[in-house]
């Protein structure tokens, strides 16, 4: 079988639209012969081709598949998206889940190529991490011991991440510091936040409040870094459509079309690793230059160098 | 009188020890002839000059003679420092204090001059705002409302700036906002921060917690911005000695020489003020570029172009 070295470069589309490349979904159990150390939720190209892939780290009581449209939009750009269940209400600690996501990791040079379909082939020199709202957490603790892991990652983005329930209450593993560009990391990290999510709903408090939200977590991370919010958003404003409605009873919700939101956000990471993982800067550079090319309201958009 | 027009030049001292200028004080009451608004420290060279001038406002419950030896090494440099005095044990709303400072800067135009001796010419089209503690964010509150002063300031330099007693008890104006680079600000900002004030003092807790202290205030301003942290000083060590041995009775200080403290302060200070109101860009780049340059620990420095 010809392998086609680099498959991202055929998605031509604007990086706001789904891409090119046909994808398809595969649920994998623990059970399976590749005996993942948690159950996956994979999303890929189906065309022949080796692929960058993509560790998803899930939010807060939330399943892999309520992130189902937003992964097939980055996925049809080519790449292979790996979203471990690390639990669902049944809630672990953070030190569990890390420990969880580090298995993943280390599971995935034997185990992921014998999951997909026999054209398609994982390239592991290419491997980003994405986590969303607690899940960008453990992506920072992930990238912050990457001692523990055998591959190394090349990216990191974080969607909402959150470091704990509220300032006094943090949860450990403490990953903030509040000094400046103080993580101990060398990989190029992005952060998307949403303007609403330190907003609280009715008397529900915020999910992201300030001092332990999107900003911080932007705010520690050295150079080059990249920073959008969201404006007009909330914090679970990139779920699926049926599960946003449900999120939304909880957590403040933006007005327009989470379509738009998810193909915004969706745009931001494709962008983000076509610049690290594949060289191609024009559509990262594209959207610091002009944000108002995206199908939502960002602001501020931040680069630094 | 032929008056020089810049004699920050000749001071060719290192930024890190006191200048060659000769320097006096000068306390200047309400009753004054000159009628300032509050009553004022006046630190200046004493050469026949024209030079910039610092607007410095103090810290809570502290009075502006407290900073003496560290304005002083300032103003041997060659920079005019007005302090006024807001308050001291009698505490006023911020507010009231911003209106004291706007009201001061906009004295300086027709009162300066004639508070000063003959021979010495306020340049104040070369005009900066240093703030230390509650002082700091007085200073950028005034420098965030510039519509209110007649005169325009050209840098911004806070030490130890706290925006309030705690995350949820933050006093009005608020000036933080959470978001990376929000300050609507066109001036270079410096922050020099202490590694120490977010620690409590026994049962005291910290008047420079996390979320509002120096790392926040840097977090928020656009470039160009410097972040300098004192790590092993506390949030009062630039005071005299005799009112550090006070402060730090409820604060948090360091263990090493107070004097070198100051120092180091003041240096980074002179080298800013240098870089930003006469264009000698040198010293400030020397301290990014080589921190160990500097009589005390400084991590991380930062220069956000």
């Amino acid at each position: 079988m010809e392998l086609l070295h680099d498959n991202i470069s055929k998605a031509k589309s604007s990086v706001f639209t789904p891409g090119n490349l046909k994808v398809k979904t595969i649920k994998v159990k623990k059970s399976n012969d590749a005996s993942p150390p948690s159950e996956l939720f994979v999303v890929t190209p189906v065309s022949m081709g080796a692929y960058p892939v993509i560790l998803f780290c899930h939010g807060y009581c939330t399943a892999n598949t309520w992130y189902s449209h937003l992964l097939q939009h980055i996925s049809s750009h080519g790449f292979i998206i790996v979203a471990p269940q690390f639990y669902q209400c049944l809630i672990m600690s953070m030190k569990d889940e890390i420990k969880i996501a580090t298995k993943v990791t280390n599971w995935l040079s034997t185990g992921l190529e014998t999951i997909l379909p026999e054209n398609l082939k994982p390239d592991l020199s290419r491997l980003a991490l994405l986590g969303h709202s607690r899940g960008g957490k453990t992506a920072f603790s992930l990238a912050l011991n990457q001692h523990l892991t055998s591959l190394k990652f090349k990216a990191l983005l974080g969607m909402d991440p959150v470091a704990g329930p509220s300032p006094p209450g943090r949860v450990e593993p403490e990953v903030l510091t509040y000094i400046p560009q103080s993580f101990n990391l060398s990989l190029p990290v992005g952060i998307i936040g949403t303007g609403l999510s330190n907003k609280s709903k009715g008397i529900i408090p915020s999910f992201a409040p300030n001092g332990i939200n999107h900003a911080e977590f932007f705010n520690e991370s050295k150079p080059p870094a990249y920073y959008f919010l969201a404006k007009d958003y909330g914090h679970c404003d990139i779920l699926d459509d049926s599960k946003v409605a449900l999120a939304s009873l909880l957590c403040k919700s933006g007005k327009g079309s989470k379509e738009l939101m998810r193909n915004g956000v969706g745009g931001i990471i494709v962008a983000f690793l076509k610049a690290y993982l594949a060289g191609e800067n024009d559509n990262l550079q594209s959207i610091v230059d002009a944000p108002s090319a995206a199908p939502i309201t960002l602001g501020p958009v931040i680069y630094s160098k």
